[in-house]
C-alpha cells in the first residue's frame, strides 16, 4: 500500500520530467525539393513516442500550429547570399498577423534553424542566422547542432554529389531529436 | 597650336579622371518616414556637379536605373531584427527580374546601406549586413562610413529624441558623398 | 505512514522540478568599466534564492567554473567592430584548455551575451553574435532578451548620456533573471 | 611636333589611368597550412606586371607594408566558430599600435577577405564577415568574389578530398587579380 502510494507519486514526478506530449512544427520553404528533404530529416528525427510533428510550407503555416508547438524548426534556401524572401515575410506574419509579438505567445518555445544551398560558403550560415534572429526576437530558446548554428546542405559543390546527401540527412535528423529532448527538459 | 592640342589631350585626360557624370540611385522602403529621411539625406549627401541622383522606393526602381546607376544606396527600416521583406525582395527581383545575375551588369558598381530602427542595437547592423551580402553577390563594391557598416538611426532610444535626428542625417549625407568620391574614382 | 512516504517522494518530485541550485557565471572583458557594470547588472539580475553567481573577467575564470555552471553569460566591449580578442580567445581556451570541446562538457548549459559599444550602431550587434556563435559551438542554448540578441549599452551616443544608462542595467538584470528561470527548466 | 605634345600628353593621361604600380599585401593566420594555401594563390592571381605583392603571416606585418598597399587580403582558419584571435589582434594592433583609426591612413584602400574551415557551413561565412567588418572600419573599399563574401575553402568536408581543392584555389587566384583590378581603377 505504501509502495503503491510512493509509486503513484513517482508516476505523477515522471510525468513532469518526461511524460508529456510534445508538439513540433517543421515549417520551411523550398523550390526545388532540397530544403524539403531537409525538413523531412528534420521531422523524422523529431519523431517519437509523445512527440506530434506538423510538416508545413511557411505559406501553409496557421497561428493554431505555432500556438500548439513547444519547438519549431525553420528552414530556408540561399537566395541572394540570405534567406528567402518567403521565410522572413513569414517572420513578420507570426509577429503581426498572428499577433504573437504583443502576446508574447512564442516565448520560451524551443528553435532551430536549417538551410540549404548549392555553394559551400556563400549564404547558408547568413541564411540561418537571420532565421535565428527572427525566431530569438520572440524570446525563443535556440538549440543548434554540435559545432554549427543549425543543418545544412550543400547542393551544388563541385567534385561532389548532387542535391542533399546521406551525412546532411542525418544531421538534419539529429536536430530534430535534439530540439525534442531539449522542449522535454524545458517544458514544464 | 601645339598648346592647344596638348590642351585638348589634357582636356580628355582630366575627363577620364574627373570630369565624368556620375549617376547614383538612392533606393529604400519606409513605413513611418524615417528611412526615408535617411535616403534624402544621402542624396542630398551625393548631389554635386555632374551628379544626377534618383532616388525611389524600392517598389518603383526601374531596370534601367539600375543599369545607368555608378553607384546605389539601398536602405530599410529594422523588421522582426532584420531588413524589410520588401527591400529582400528587390535584390531578389534585381537578380532575375531585371537579369543582372546572368548579366553581370551591377559588377563594380559601387553600393552603399543604410538602416532605420527603434532600438539602439537591435537589427540595424544585421539589417545593413543583410542588405550589403545581397548588392556584393553582384560584384559590387561597397564603400561604408569611416569606423560603421552603413548609416543608420535610431529612432525609438529611451531618454533620447524620437525620429531621425540631425547627427545622423549628417551620417547619411557624408555616406552620400563618400559615395559618389569612390564611384569618380572607379569610373574609367 | 503512507503519506510519509508519498511526501518523500513528492519532495525529491518537487526538488527535480524547482527546487534545484542554479550556478551561473558571468564573464566578461573589460578596459573602461562599462561591460563591467552590465555585468555587474546580470549578475544582480540572476541572485536569487538557490542561485549562486560566479562574476568574474574572462582571463580569471577557471575551468571548474564552467563545470559547474548551469547557465554562462559572456559579455564584451566592441573592438573594431567585433567581440575582444580577449573575449574571442576565451572561447578557444574553452575548447583547448579546458577540453570542453571533446568533453561536450558545456553541451545544454543556458547561455547569454551582453555587450557595450560607444556608438549606437556600429558592432555591438556583431560582437553579441560573435560571442553566441561561440558558445552555440558547444552546444549550449541560447537566451535572448525580448527583441533582441543580448543585453547592450551604447556608451558614447551623441545628446546623450555618457556611460551605462539605467534601462540599459534593466534590461541587463531582466537577462540575468531569464538564464535563471530557463536553466532552471532546463535542469532535470 | 604637335603630334609629338599630344602624345606625350595621352601618355601621361594614360599612365594616371592604368600604368601605376600596385601595392597589395596579402596577410593571413594559418597553422595547419590550409590557409596559407589559399594565400598564396591570392598572392599568385594578384601577380602581375607592375605588381608588387607583399605575402606575410599577420604576426610578421610591418606599418610600412601597409602604408604602402593599394589592396589588403586578409585570411583566416575558422576557430570555434569565427576567425582566429590572431586575426581579430591584427585588426587591432593596425588601429592603435600603427596608428591607422587616427590617421586614417587605410582609408579607401582596396580590401578582400578569405578563409578556410573544416565544416561546409560552419563558421567560413563568419570568419568572413569579422575581417570585413574590421577592414570595413577604416574605411576600406571591401571587393568580393561574385556571388560570395571573399575566397573560401572547405578542407574536411565528408565523401570529398581533404585540404584545399584545386577549384577553391582557382577562385582565391580570381579574387586576387579583381583586387588589383578595382586597385588600379581606384588609384587616382
Amino acid at each position: 500500500m505504501r509502495l503503491q502510494l510512493a509509486g503513484i507519486a513517482l508516476l505523477l514526478c515522471g510525468g513532469i520530467a518526461s511524460g508529456q506530449e510534445i508538439n513540433v512544427v517543421v515549417a520551411y520553404h523550398s523550390q526545388t525539393g532540397n530544403t524539403e528533404k531537409m525538413a523531412a530529416a528534420i521531422a523524422e528525427g523529431a519523431r517519437g513516442e509523445g512527440v506530434t510533428v506538423v510538416l508545413k510550407k511557411v505559406a501553409a503555416l496557421a497561428q493554431a500550429d505555432l500556438e500548439k508547438a513547444d519547438a519549431v524548426a525553420l528552414g530556408s534556401p540561399v537566395h541572394m547570399g540570405d534567406a528567402a524572401v518567403e521565410v522572413r515575410r513569414t517572420l513578420v506574419d507570426w509577429a503581426y498577423e498572428f499577433g504573437f509579438w504583443r502576446s508574447r505567445g512564442l516565448e520560451n518555445k524551443v528553435c532551430a534553424v536549417f538551410a540549404t544551398g548549392a555553394a559551400p560558403s556563400n549564404g547558408k550560415e547568413f541564411t540561418m542566422l537571420s532565421m535565428a534572429l527572427g525566431m530569438l526576437q520572440f524570446g525563443m530558446v535556440l538549440v543548434t547542432p554540435y559545432g554549427g548554428l543549425g543543418a545544412s546542405a550543400t547542393t551544388g559543390i563541385p567534385e561532389h554529389e548532387k542535391g542533399v546527401g546521406a551525412h546532411e540527412l542525418e544531421e538534419a535528423r539529429k536536430l530534430g531529436a535534439r530540439m525534442v529532448a531539449v522542449a522535454r527538459r524545458m517544458k514544464e
